[in-house]
């Protein structure tokens, strides 16, 4: 038994999300299918970093399989990357050690929310990027994001149903980085991220940002770990996994 | 009677190209269409500053058309911008002098082919930039690019079967940008080009950029006159308008 890690990205808006389930098409499905038939038709089992929800995009996402046998990692990325779905690429693949598992090894995220800011929306990055022209306070956003660095309990900005009981998570990076003059993401690194918190915390910013909101709500949240005063979930398609890092 | 210019971006993957025809969804149709709309259902007619080819982008093409009474520019720009369909963006509206002609004015172009150089694809650009992951000589494309600035006849560049009958034009910038470490943008700027100039153009490019041809093809292509000696069309997605700009 081999196992390999692979680094692949994908395109969210036509996949019900990462993970496997009984409606809808997943990458998952997708990765497995191919391996399978790269595999003599004998079904792999492929384990993710984390799920993405439906609609969100990954530029970095990790996942991890085993093959019965060793294999040229470039001719299986190739293998793998050209025979997925058109919505799917494979950047790189390599052999690891029989014990490393894409969730369970400790590992940091980084997501970035991308944002496009002009009157009229960007025909070329409408389905990677939320339409916002309406921000106003850039500075008070940046500031807002700031708030969200360091250990907190994030129950405020998690989906009302989490069922994780633990929800003390580090931020180490939370940046509104001004990539042109009608583009900006918001981009936010961290130990792990509880479900919908993400979107949760850019609707809370966008709020802030088009002046709606004071920066100090963004401590308020946290501290009340109240979801009912957070702002709505931004859209999916704005989300990407840009990177997985794992502690060697 | 009022005349209004307008700058319009649209994503080309599903439309037939900018220009009404009897088969298939244009960029015209579909704004003369709103247009109607907001002129109490009396046709408007639209001209654009030419065509683009089914599959092209744009991202500031122009047109103008003539309304009736004398509009709050803005608002008319918000009305049709966000009655277009998504794919169909209207940047801004002003009114302009009943002579000026989208068309017939004199104007330069500003077109962008977009090249994904990874390995992998892109899935978030692999709608709007063409992957090409054989570059080993950019240098050399650089310097082939430059061959083309300058008053040359494109005939060895354009479709076989171009109707126009004079083929000199003049390119002022021929540009190979590299925007990031997987990302490479071919900028033309020409006061004119002919019927798939550009992608011809690009096609060969390519070709010298692969090391399969040597810089000096471009001249003979130029000099012999004869698209049998240039390389294929590089594909229409890669392809966008960005600027059209008028003498004033």
């Amino acid at each position: 038994m081999t196992r390999f890690k692979a680094i692949i990205s994908y395109d969210g808006t036509d996949f019900a999300g990462f993970q496997i389930q009984d409606n809808g098409r997943t990458v998952q499905e997708e990765i497995e299918k191919v391996l399978a038939r790269l595999n003599s038709g004998t079904p792999v089992k492929v384990h993710g970093s984390g799920r993405t929800d439906s609609g969100v995009h990954a530029l970095g996402q990790v996942i991890h399989f085993d093959l019965p046998s060793l294999r040229d990692s470039e001719k299986l990325r190739f293998a793998l990357d050209t025979q997925s779905p058109d919505d799917i690429n494979v950047l790189q693949i390599e052999q690891v050690s029989d014990d490393f598992h894409s969730r369970f090894n400790k590992h940091s995220k980084t997501y970035e929310y991308r944002l496009t800011t002009t009157r009229a929306a960007n025909p070329l990055t409408r389905r990677y990027s939320y339409h916002f022209p309406k921000l106003t306070k850039v500075d008070a956003m940046r500031d807002a994001a700031a708030l969200l660095v360091g250990e907190h309990d994030f129950t405020g900005f998690t989906a009302a149903g989490a069922t994780v009981e633990d929800k003390v998570r580090v931020i180490t990076q939370a940046d509104v980085v001004a990539v042109s003059s009608s583009e900006l993401i918001l981009r936010f690194s961290g130990n792990g991220f509880l479900y919908k918190q993400v979107r949760n915390m850019v609707g809370t910013l966008l709020k802030i940002g088009s002046g709606k909101w004071e920066v100090g709500r963004v401590s308020e949240i946290i501290a009340a770990q109240n979801r009912d005063l957070a702002g709505p979930t931004a859209p999916a398609h704005g989300l990407s996994l840009v990177e997985v890092r794992y502690e060697s």
